[in-house]
């Protein structure tokens, strides 16, 4: 685990060294591709399709636990996550939407999205390391746009901000 | 997965053969006990603590996934959970918490707290199957009631009524 470091926990608790808050805004990094930027975070497709709609969503400020946030960001952030699970399941047709927040690699508040389907069969823990799906590019492109016009499309329903 | 039932599962989704709906409420049930009844939620200390601080909370009324709530319901249960993840970390002083709503044996809305702590060295995916322990009840006691009174000192310091 990267507390076995206190050294590098330290600096990946306070910021100083945290790769999210230096990627989670671009178009593309290593893991994801942005699919929109929400009211306190960043919504953005995993490269890693082993379920489809597999996406992160990415608290825009560094905070390493849910209860470092205030009554808005939590409220916010949560909203978000609930319409980008709503994008997915609108999207995919999941029968199932699984939501996780760990950060036992990198603590910088983000919640993993991983839909389920009527034939898989996961055992009831979630693996984010079960297998993996490279699309190619222009299918991930249409998805990141399928998702991102969801996202507008709920968006004009609720009051925040959404900047597709 | 229990969606392979068509009949069950359209059952577990209605709420109609629900069973956290059945027991969430309740003093003891067979995974958990209650810790304190919360705004939108029952906060629970699952029997197996196999992670020390291992606790459940569960929305109050019936719903599968995060976006069937209003943002109010969505902002107290999440401001629950937060303050539970709270104590739980005052009282164990764990060094990262994992949040996890699954679903995929009962879709009622639910969150699995996973307290890690240093010694700890868990893969990065959450596994609630990772071994039993299970406490003498003296000790399972003081522990459900280190948290509820950690959780009423929070909810002093918060609007919402939290009821002992």
């Amino acid at each position: 685990m990267a507390w076995a470091d206190p050294v590098d926990w330290a600096q990946l608790l306070d910021g100083t060294a945290c790769p999210m808050c230096a990627d989670a805004h671009l178009v593309t990094n290593q893991s994801s591709q942005l699919i929109t930027e929400l009211r306190q975070s960043y919504a953005r497709l995993v490269h890693n399709q082993y379920r489809r709609g597999y996406t992160v969503v990415i608290l825009k400020r560094h905070a390493n636990e849910l209860f470092e946030l205030s009554d808005a960001e939590l409220a916010g952030y949560w909203r978000d996550v609930a319409d980008t699970a709503a994008a997915v399941q609108h999207v995919f047709g999941a029968v199932k939407i699984n939501y996780a927040v760990l950060g036992n690699l990198c603590p910088h508040v983000h919640c993993h999205l991983v839909p389920l389907y009527v034939a898989d069969n996961p055992p009831p823990l979630l693996d984010m390391g079960d297998g993996e799906v490279l699309l190619d590019s222009d299918r991930f492109a249409q998805i990141v746009a399928d998702l991102r016009r969801e996202l507008g499309r709920h968006a004009e329903l609720s009051d925040g901000p959404v900047v597709p």
